[in-house]
């Protein structure tokens, strides 16, 4: 056996069996070592922004990791934006990035580059593997890094190591590390804060927005009238009709320091202080009031269930069920007749949806409303963009129907963004998921458009039309599905989308809605 | 005015009038600068694989570098590939990526990261400006960096030195250093080579392979039966019938150990010690033999025709006309009828492309035979894949297009490798660019299974059967043009071809013709 087939071997005694991948030439012997491996399931991307997208997507509904399978520099770069991502998202992930062999590096051969320094900006952990002896290890240690910490782990596997003979010997799974345990006077400050009268909110992320955890956040928030919030972008909510809703901290920046005016201590259960996403003359970068204190009660990679189940201890909150009632539904909304808008879709996706169903929200300005209007839908998960690279929607809706083939996967997708990983929808395709994608086409760069009212900037010259407007030629998102293998139709009015939803609701396999807004 | 209107400024002022632009919120007040500029051409691209790839073709042909609008650490990410063939080209180019005001920063908001380690491996020279006064100088660094390497140069403007005030003051034309000179002492040592009675090569690239210095170049070699040759890859090449033609190395190692075997000193013009673009087993990296002398008669950056002149008038060339006599010319081959092939493809190219194209060729493994059968088409300029980062094609004929808007853009483009940046074909619409895209439909990444076979694998099983076609479902390329407002036709027989390509070269703008071979 070769150093590649050690690098499966290692992978699959850990139960990762899923290759999201793009080889090229130096990934050869891993390929073919892939290839005697029938148990893992390799899955192409046309473009690797695709492949890291859909592992992320894998990984957010699977809970483990898949590996990729990346080309070199160049390769790891085209995956980067969603690398970012996943790295945002705490997602676990293994890449496998091939390199030359290590005595070819000094010729600087076209494709040489610095895979370290392009790596290690969207990753949490980086490793070179030295020779064919230290692919089991170092893969092994990829694995507990990326499960641990967890995160973005990115394997450099140069061919020599891949190709190199070694001696067969069992391979195991590896131990994780136990999580630093939760920190009793951490628990106790929370627990004083909140006895104190003070105002106190619970920031939530990763798995504290799971729906048992979210489950002991709601007694905490409903003993003691405290505030449940989420970050703005979570890698995964699971939400819906009987689940403790979270109210997320908005992206607008006057509106997130409004949400966050009156709280005086804000308790970070796997999250981090809000900022502002961007810089504003003016505004402020921290979104909490500067005299809030700040308790942070477990970070990722902690437990953050017991975390909550500690403080929920310490606070001595009710075991019953929560007297939480709705305050919206999208069945209580009209939903317009005729031409079609955005509020028109968010309200019907939210009605129609069916049970258990995965919700990929790429939909940026357009789906607004969605994630108010479905907090009494039926249960589902939620995934959104976390690190604002975009171009992650249609492949991390691909990613999460390789995890989960018996579930509904519904794409909220804004057209400026899907363009950029347009070929996530080819490999929707060729593994025949089980994906409706809905492409809010409203033609634009919406949320640039008022990015530049935000600058002052209200009358558009050529210059500007012509970098913020994409209506010209107008994208046709049909003829796009059909040229990459997935059906699809064009919706104009509400009526047409409502038909076409429920066409694809009703079938296995992918389906493209093209909702022209 | 602000920093982001003096970069403008200084960028005009050095004649650098168009850009590659993809933004984002961050670079908001760049864009209403560029919006106060009309002189300044903004090109959009629907990805940033598209832009970084549109300037680089562009300054093939303009001589001058484009600028490009990057968005942060992942809208950078996402142009790296492109990028490397640039930067591999030599290509001038300044991008300015945008970033967080730098006060920003220490709040690590979601769209952070590390643009500098990102950058440095696909540049030449980085640059962060540190506020809105030195904006000026450092666009001006830029541009001479970007010019004199030449290469790629990366601007990083942070939004607070875009948005802060400056005063008013001249822009003036950046001076150019003059180039390293040619050693006196190397032209002679080349002399000496040649005047040995050794075998001697001349490794040509970058301006070395425009006609003018081809002309001298030629020139040396007949005069003294010496070999002329061109690297594997090169940005350019001016050639056609009546230009002195150039036998490039090849890219498989053994046909390229084999062209090399005879030479006993190899002169470089501008060009690097070839080697195996990768290391397989047992083969060695180097593709000259181990006692060939290298002589570097003048690098990079260094006026390399001034240089072959010098060695010219060092042996004492013959000012006259060439006697070469082309062995091989499309007209004489037989062009087949009925179905498809590859090589059918690059008879008729090579027959019927008009005056004065541009050829850029991602085919990789398809059109084989098109740079023998062309040396005796009329003349044009032939634009290569330089670094082996595929996805630079249809973005790389866009930009040559908006260089040249009088010149037909003919693209060769592999399937495979058109995936990666098919956005691009968008471009082509929104501005009207001349080109003709000749997609390759092999539908199979078929430089992988030769690469397969390389390292012993003939039967494939269903895991490297998948990540090496691409066949199910098979891509629809007319389909995909029509999505983004290109005109198309689909060709199964020579005649077919024929028809569509003769259409496609009578009438103006992009048309793009799926060749199922």
């Amino acid at each position: 056996m070769n150093g590649a087939d050690r690098l499966c071997d290692e992978l699959l005694a850990n139960d990762v069996d899923v290759c999201f991948a793009n080889p090229g030439t130096s990934e050869m012997h891993f390929v073919a070592a892939l290839d005697r491996k029938p148990r893992m399931r390799c899955v192409l991307g046309l473009f690797e922004g695709v492949v890291t997208a859909a592992a992320d997507g894998y990984a957010r509904m699977a809970d483990k990791p898949a590996a990729t399978l990346l080309h070199l520099g160049p390769g790891l770069a085209n995956g980067l934006a969603n690398l970012h991502n996943a790295r945002r998202a705490r997602t676990p992930m293994i890449n496998v990035v091939g390199d030359h062999a290590t005595y070819h590096l000094e010729h600087d051969a076209p494709l040489t580059s610095d895979i370290e320094s392009l790596a290690r900006p969207m990753s949490q952990w980086v490793k070179r593997i030295d020779n064919s002896e230290s692919v089991g290890p170092d893969t092994a240690a990829a694995y507990r890094a990326a499960m641990s910490m967890p995160g973005v782990a990115t394997l450099i596997l140069p061919a020599n190591a891949a190709w190199g003979e070694i001696s067969a010997s069992p391979v195991t799974r590896a131990e994780l590390p136990a999580p630093d345990p939760i920190v009793a006077g951490t628990v106790r400050a929370a627990g004083d804060a909140i006895r104190s009268g003070r105002r106190v909110g619970l920031l939530l992320t990763g798995r504290a927005l799971r729906a048992d955890a979210l489950a002991i956040a709601g007694r905490i928030a409903e003993s003691h009238g405290i505030r449940l919030l989420a970050q703005t972008s979570n890698g995964r909510i699971e939400r819906g009709a009987g689940r403790v809703p979270v109210t997320r901290v908005p992206y607008p920046v006057d509106q997130a320091l409004a949400t966050l005016r009156d709280i005086d201590v804000l308790v970070l259960v796997g999250s981090k202080v809000p900022v502002a996403f961007f810089a504003y003359p003016g505004k402020p970068g921290l979104l909490v009031r500067e005299d809030c204190d700040i308790i942070e009660l477990a970070r990722a990679g902690q437990d953050l269930k017991q975390a909550l189940a500690w403080l929920s201890d310490e606070i001595g909150t009710k075991a019953g069920g929560s007297t939480y009632r709705p305050k919206l539904s999208a069945k209580d909304e009209i939903l317009p007749t005729g031409t079609l808008t955005e509020d028109a879709i968010s309200i019907a996706v939210a009605r129609m949806m069916p049970e258990n169903a995965i919700i990929c929200d790429e939909s940026l300005t357009s789906a607004r409303r969605f994630f108010e209007l479905s907090e009494t839908a039926p249960q589902h998960d939620y995934l959104a963009l976390t690190g604002g690279a975009i171009g992650i929607g249609t492949p991390l809706a691909a990613g999460a129907a390789v995890a989960c083939p018996d579930r509904k996967v519904i794409g909220l997708q804004a057209d400026g963004s899907g363009m950029y990983t347009v070929q996530g929808l080819w490999t929707q395709a060729r593994e025949n998921l089980d994906v409706v994608t809905i492409v809010f086409a409203n033609r634009t760069y919406a949320i640039l458009h008022g990015e530049m009212r935000n600058v002052g900037v209200n009358e558009f010259g050529r210059n500007a039309q012509r970098m913020l407007n994409i209506d010209d030629p107008a994208l046709d998102w049909v003829s796009l599905a059909k040229g990459l293998g997935v059906e699809g139709g064009r919706a104009t009015t509400v009526e047409e989308f409502v038909k076409l939803f429920e066409g694809a609701l009703a079938r296995r396999g992918p389906f493209l809605i093209e909702a022209v807004i």
